[in-house]
């Protein structure tokens, strides 16, 4: 069971949550349970360290980031203690999750589930700290965003858990983002790989990391409300007699930019070149797309996250003495819509609707990129709302599963 | 190095404590520090385990309070590092300090500083998490009240330490506490004996705990202001060529209270039965005086902490059934003064001289507890600080100690 920042954010909800840890206790359930730091506390601990220093040093980031999620932990077993369970809470280090040495962005080696198995065999119901972990030099690590859930993810493999139930204040993940698509619907089941598409391309529900983790260790997963009983979506592995949805869902970001490169020597290693120095500074390249025209000289388009534009330009500025390029733009008003589903493999007409749907609404196609259960289109930013409802409709994503099997 | 949490009770403040610290590094010392939590930290914690639970599980206060500390050492690194210092902070558990598994007052077994000798070697500033260790269980734990003061005492000793400087708000130990006698004059050197007296009398700027494993290992002590320069008091071992000041301080308390037990049979196990009643009921008992009557009977009295004296009572209500009394009763209105000085070993006339100056006030004397460097008089709560006045006048410790050497 992992519960986020928002679930645990003061000592009202931690009651709260460790009332549903106690009632799966007892169930019969052997429960371990992952918490994320109490609600503003870990931008709290931010602020502190920006007040110090504009350059925090990255361990000791660590060090002082990776207190919230023991406060959180050792508040829900005192709430269980009270509940009349006992429970333990470890850290990541007293867990056994072992990292790599890059702090801040730690990723998660191995996992020595030792201490965990025998408090579960003692009877106690087990807290772990979200988040952390500990490197080989015996450092405290932290996993970066999405951290906790990567957390709960890596234990459930470890401990080969049933399930890896993941609590927030959203009941499931939508066939849209309900705020911009009141009639979205919750969906009952999804594969990783289309989870993946969801949270890579946009959706907010799980962190990009942790479902990688589930997809590549077999996890399955249960995203649902920490206030409500009902149940979320299951996320499992997709097996042949699963009944595939065209499209499942529709994923959007709003906070991208498209950087083009324009008049570049079509030759090898020009691209391999501009890629490398964004990699070096850290860019996260997403939808590239390239163009040869008559002359000889190639067009290249790639997105980047919109906060990250400044750094990708300075790059690329000092790239021009390696290679001449004619001119170097950006636009930083555009957005990203991705349809998701499992069902387009066998079905290749999904791109023709999507397109005609949105040429229909005079909203115009910048870029597109597909994979075999998705297609992205970048569009204006403005028209990213817009673009979300129309496809929705026009999928007839509000329906149940069953009715949609005759699209 | 210690900084309290008045020292480092914002990031300003922490920025000024890591100044003092490049400082001392600059001027070619090896240099490690204990911090305690910042601030208001510790409370803040403590308020969120009492709106969880009214009896928080000990095991998960430790993990609670010990991220305060482990905040301050991160930030306080982070700081050094923006003044061009490497500096690296340490749990108590990264730092090898062990203790008993005595959980919320643990006690230190043994220091194993490895990664600090190791990382003192390398060149860098080591900062280590006040207040807390390890047990043989591998939980985190904590050291209780002072329990800062204590890391660096045993932090000390373990790498052989010069010297161990205690920072705080006050610029050494004074003749008397300058809020009670504003013409109390800082000490510049007392004896661990004579510190262990003060601070187990009431003097609050050393805890006690820390003196004696200061005394029982020879550590130097340098007590001195966070603020400024200038030198505070050092607390060292006896040598016999020290000058020893017949009464070098006054220490009060005025949070006691009495309980005498009237008319018990005189009779040995009697006071045996009493003392391990409230050892059970860990009342903290002090002074204690029994007289015989003339018809055999016994009245006992002792002192304990006020906010002890509820539990006090209890536990002997609880003995009657056991052997029989003529009464119980308590006083919460009492207070403790007590003068404080290695020259009273070899200068009998000191108690005579305390006694007539309280007589001459008119302030009654209760009881009186007497060790070979100390006395120690039990009166009305309210007449505490007079009395401390007229004693810190009655034995010129405002003067300087060459000029005391008349008396």
């Amino acid at each position: 069971m992992k519960f986020g920042g928002s679930s645990v954010a003061d000592t009202d909800m931690i009651r709260r949550v460790a009332g549903r840890i106690a009632a799966a206790a007892e169930e019969g359930s052997r429960v371990v349970v992952t918490l994320s730091a109490m609600g503003s506390t870990t931008d709290h601990l931010v602020s502190l360290a920006s007040e110090i220093s504009g350059a925090p040093i990255p361990r000791e980031m660590d060090m002082l980031l990776s207190t919230g999620e023991r406060i959180s932990c050792a508040l829900a077993a005192m709430a269980l203690g009270d509940l009349g369970h006992r429970a333990r809470s470890f850290t990541g280090s007293q867990a056994g999750i072992r990292t790599d040495g890059n702090h801040t962005t730690a990723r998660i080696e191995s996992i020595n589930p030792e201490r965990l198995v025998q408090a579960l065999d003692d009877g106690l119901v087990v807290l772990v700290a979200g988040f952390q972990g500990v490197s080989s030099d015996r450092d405290v690590t932290t996993l970066g965003r999405g951290g906790s859930d990567t957390t709960a993810v890596a234990l459930a493999a470890a401990l080969g858990a049933e399930v890896c139930e993941i609590y927030s204040d959203v009941t499931g993940v939508f066939t849209a983002d309900p705020r911009v698509v009141p009639s979205a619907r919750k969906l009952p089941r999804l594969s990783h790989e289309e989870m993946l598409e969801m949270a890579a391309m946009g959706s907010r529900v799980l962190a990009l990391r942790a479902v990688e983790f589930a997809r590549n260790h077999g996890v399955t997963l249960h995203v649902r409300s920490s206030a409500r009983a009902e149940e979320g979506t299951w996320i499992t592995e997709e097996t042949p007699d699963m009944e595939q949805a065209i499209v499942s869902g529709i994923a959007h970001k709003s906070d991208e930019a498209k950087v083009t490169i324009s008049g570049i020597a079509d030759k090898p290693g020009v691209a391999a070149a501009i890629m490398t120095s964004l990699a070096d500074a850290l860019v996260n390249v997403d939808t590239i797309i390239q163009n040869v025209s008559a002359d000889g000289l190639a067009d290249l388009s790639f997105t980047v996250p919109l906060d990250q534009l400044p750094t990708a330009q300075a790059a690329l500025e000092g790239l021009d003495g390696e290679f001449g390029y004619e001119s170097l733009s950006s636009d930083d008003q555009i957005g990203k819509v991705t349809l998701v589903g499992a069902g387009m493999k066998s079905n290749p007409g999904v791109a023709a609707t999507m397109f005609r749907t949105l040429a229909a609404e005079d909203i115009n196609i910048q870029m597109i990129d597909t994979s075999n259960i998705r297609i992205t289109v970048v569009i204006n930013r403005r028209e990213v709302e817009r673009a979300v409802r129309v496809l929705h409709d026009a999928f007839d994503l509000a329906a149940e599963a069953s009715r949609r099997a005759d699209v």
